[in-house]
């Protein structure tokens, strides 16, 4: 292999370690985001989706989304895929994969059940995912064929997994206590804010190796993009912190943390599309919109449609992710409708992203429907009371339950549902 | 572009994402040495002065540094630079701005408003920094042109940042309880030693990219080059910490914990000028005198001047970075005393540090004051009792001001102020 | 230096400074695996030893390690180790170093005397770790001359600190509270297990370089190479991780976090002698079936062998260490037991395993009785009660001592005791 070859790799398992490392990132926003008696359970959601993803997308799912292309719907599958030229396209592609479905687990935050967690990673890294992803991102997918930019996956990973998420917590209801009995909603603080910073950091250092790792190569022409990329990213994540920050700001008279976190979240989310296609100046107005439209989404979800989502992953992921998608078609530099494209482009956008949305609602309906009538979904009212850690995690839970902690359970419930 | 040119060009964008997360290094450092109810406070300073940052010296900061120099005083200004030759420059550049403006962050910890340093950081990273990084490293300032040698940024990014912090928590005042009548210190421990030492490893980690990632190129005579700034780096912080934790040890016949962090973050702040002037005993041995010096510096900031710094900022950044940098006339293989070369690097080296620690000081003092005197800097005794992370940022802290909080406000007043 | 060269001594700096960050990995999995009032001693150990490590493995070991064998025993040691062109070895097996001192912390957490762990660990990163070293990877030792495969350390690092932690447990004795009169034991929950699983995905980030690392190399035939060691390090992570997680479910029912944490872990461990000489299958075989010998190793050593290892340091690393060194035997691809390769592998990994596991035992055992009988080992009974945080490293607490503290000490104890 050339030196050039060799450099290229090089690049992208930096990038996939990079984006690995948002899985942390990932725990410790939505630990940070939850309540202290969830936070082991929130943790083990993010490793468990990790194990299977590493091994089902490899068993399964990776040339289901990257084996030649049958009609452009779905890939030809060779089980346990070991091409000794392809394992950095592998790991990377498999850490993609586990990032979209870790996305999720914030979704369903304090009420699944783990076990019916665990089957439905399987389901989501095995076929899910890789199936939208194929017609993105495989070369001869549908997507791909009617001209739709998704570089790094604004749809394919955040619009998949933040959909999915979104309908998956619709399906399991809202947290007790989480609605009162007229409607209105309450705040359940998360815990514990410097592990949600902390959190933030680790996804926006892992960015980088999202958005420009997926050039999947840095030696010629690619080099300089990468950097730009870079830049483009980090003034996105910038700008939809700060619009994000301002906007609450004016809003409520305060500078708001959550909103901040998300606001920098949903910059590189709303990037994620169009970050090689636009330039840095375009990354930040998109990242400026994407703080000010999470705002309002994070409102409407909780207020107006009532969809209990513990870290906003419907609003930071799914809609940003979707608007973020469409926005490329106003500032992408080539065929950008501010750049006289006209809206050829941005009417592809639309059409792509909302088909990925309704895949990832249609399937994961029916998925939970499915596992709602059969495992179940969500743990009983008094384990939701006590905390999933206790319930779901101590193997000596079984005994405290007999003897102090129903009283105790009985006591807060009552409380929550006065 | 030539694999060569690529190679250097990731060898800067790998260097420039450790920098990067010396942002949440620095986040954790500080929240674990300060309480727990300014801890989210710490954290949104942290974040948005990234935020500011990476957006204001991309717009200006950075061609006012390396744009072309007027008289070797400032660069010629170019608004939002697009240039896509030299992106990967922009970010590395950035991150190292971003730094400074966080090390500031940490010594007017728990008693600042939110707003003013919201200016504050603007101002820092627009022109403050970029000014006397132009002197530095553009390579036509004045402090190149006298013969000034700061690889990494002991002077330029920590002399700015710990003198800049200084001074500000100077104008600031100690937090309430921090000084008797008497004069006497008290001790304000921090809340998390915990958080802190992972701050100190992801600064350590951090410090690889800062370092060795300054030579800015990894092939030919490189690559060798930045392997040993590395070593040289590495045991100089070491050294730092081994001499913070024994003179700390001998003193007050305990490990002191936070102590032994601060003398390994001195030992990298001492070597970060010289590390590639110096061989790897050099930087041992800068980073020997480094935790030693810092622990003695601590305590006169804290005992005998009584300026209130509550994660060290003004003897870690300041101080120890002035030591750094003049130190290079002593360990440089080339031109140091050690070494032959008599005293003239010693006196160039006192000039150009000082002269920076004079700038950083003059300006900051200025806008300080001006800020003092028009939007106030400083919050009410009783937002600092109760805690900033309820007072500047939940939203429903006004009500709760009106009914029980100034009670036990007050109570915690008297119990300090006594 | 060619482009060439300098692209593989970027992938050893690189993957360096990723087996460094381990150190934070380690410092998380061990502070959340112990209580609350230990953490910062736990925290002072891990950065100590790599302070210590740091200066010494350069002073001496890296060459008594890896100087021109002394009859395959130990290397010629050059002092102070500054050949230019070897620096970004040096800085690899550096961290090596450290990370093989560090596990042994985890063994022997809250109740060693901190003087005689920083003692401890001056011995082991200067002499004990580095000639085992020489056997394995100098190149002219005795274990490689046999034939033995330790590609990146099962053996040279985790069975080496493994084996010594359990060791030095043992000889230490177990934590006050830990076993009963009757010789049963009492679990002592961690005190956070965010913070380590927070550790475990540090670790599993710095084991690719940790393991995609000791190629040395990323040109030619090593690309191809080092892509396959991740995609087959990260199955058996996941794989470890499912195996524990699934065996601990069945038998206590419920989804234990520790054991999976352990698990997934242990698929590290194990995978690291064979990772470049298996197939990403066999990596997920080896990975599995070190999840399943974790649970049991844990609760033999813990129940049978009644050593008290807070962190199951002589699991994780020793058992599975030895365990997965053996199975190189069996799954290696070329003279592997399933490849046709008969039995002799099998041997010759067993009969090196065996040795450093004997040599790591005899040499820490001499070294830690020495210990004993001069500067003492363990803290006091009250110290350990208190918590070492206060007692070892608040230069306050003698004066506590005489005040209220032993009375809640005497009464804890009673309480332990009873």
């Amino acid at each position: 292999m050339d030196v050039s070859t060799s450099l290229d790799l090089l690049w992208v398992i930096i990038a996939g370690i990079l984006v690995f490392f948002m899985q942390a990132g990932f725990t410790l926003l939505e630990a940070g985001f939850t309540r202290a008696k969830n936070v082991a359970n929130i943790a083990m959601k993010n490793i468990v989706d990790l194990f299977v993803g590493a091994i089902s997308f490899w068993a399964i799912g990776y040339t289901l989304m990257y084996g030649d292309s049958i009609n452009g719907f779905i890939g030809s599958v060779s089980f346990f895929y070991m091409e000794p030229t392809d394992m950095h396209n592998l790991f990377y592609q498999t850490v993609f994969c586990a990032t979209a479905a870790t996305i999720i687990s914030g979704a369903i935050a304090e009420r699944a059940k783990f076990s019916t967690y665990f089957i439905f990673t399987f389901a989501f890294t095995t076929f899910i995912y890789p199936i939208a992803g194929h017609w993105i991102w495989q070369g001869d997918g549908w997507l791909t064929n009617m001209g739709f930019i998704d570089f790094a996956g604004s749809t394919a990973v955040h619009v998949m997994g933040g959909f999915a998420g979104l309908v998956f917590a619709f399906i399991l209801g809202p947290r007790i206590g989480k609605y009162n009995s007229d409607g209105s909603s309450n705040d359940i603080p998360g815990h514990n804010l410097l592990q949600a910073v902390t959190g933030v950091f680790i996804l926006w250092l892992g960015w980088f190796g999202f958005n420009a790792g997926s050039e999947l190569a840095i030696t010629g022409a690619s080099a300089n993009k990468v950097a730009m990329i870079i830049v483009t990213t980090n003034l996105a994540a910038a700008g939809g912190g700060l619009a994000a920050l301002l906007t609450s700001w004016i809003r409520k008279g305060k500078a708001n943390v959550s909103m901040t976190l998300n606001g920098s979240l949903a910059g590189l989310v709303g990037v994620t599309a169009g970050c090689a296609a636009v330039n840095p100046l375009g990354g930040l107005c998109i990242g400026l919109i994407s703080g000010i439209v999470v705002v309002f989404s994070i409102d409407i979800i909780d207020k107006k449609l009532k969809i209990d989502d513990p870290v906003s992953v419907g609003s930071v992921h799914g809609i940003v992710g979707l608007i973020g998608t469409i926005l490329v078609g106003v500032f992408a530099t080539e065929n950008g409708l501010l750049y006289g494209g006209g809206f050829e482009l941005l009417k592809i956008q639309s059409i792509g992203t909302i088909s990925v949305a309704l895949w990832a609602m249609t399937i994961t309906s029916i998925l939970v429907l499915i596992l709602k009538y059969t495992v179940g979904i969500r743990v009983t009212q008094q384990e939701e009371t006590i905390g999933l850690d206790e319930t779901e995690h101590n193997p000596n839970y079984i005994v405290k339950q007999e003897e102090t902690i129903i009283k105790s359970g009985d006591l807060e419930l009552s409380n929550y549902e006065k």
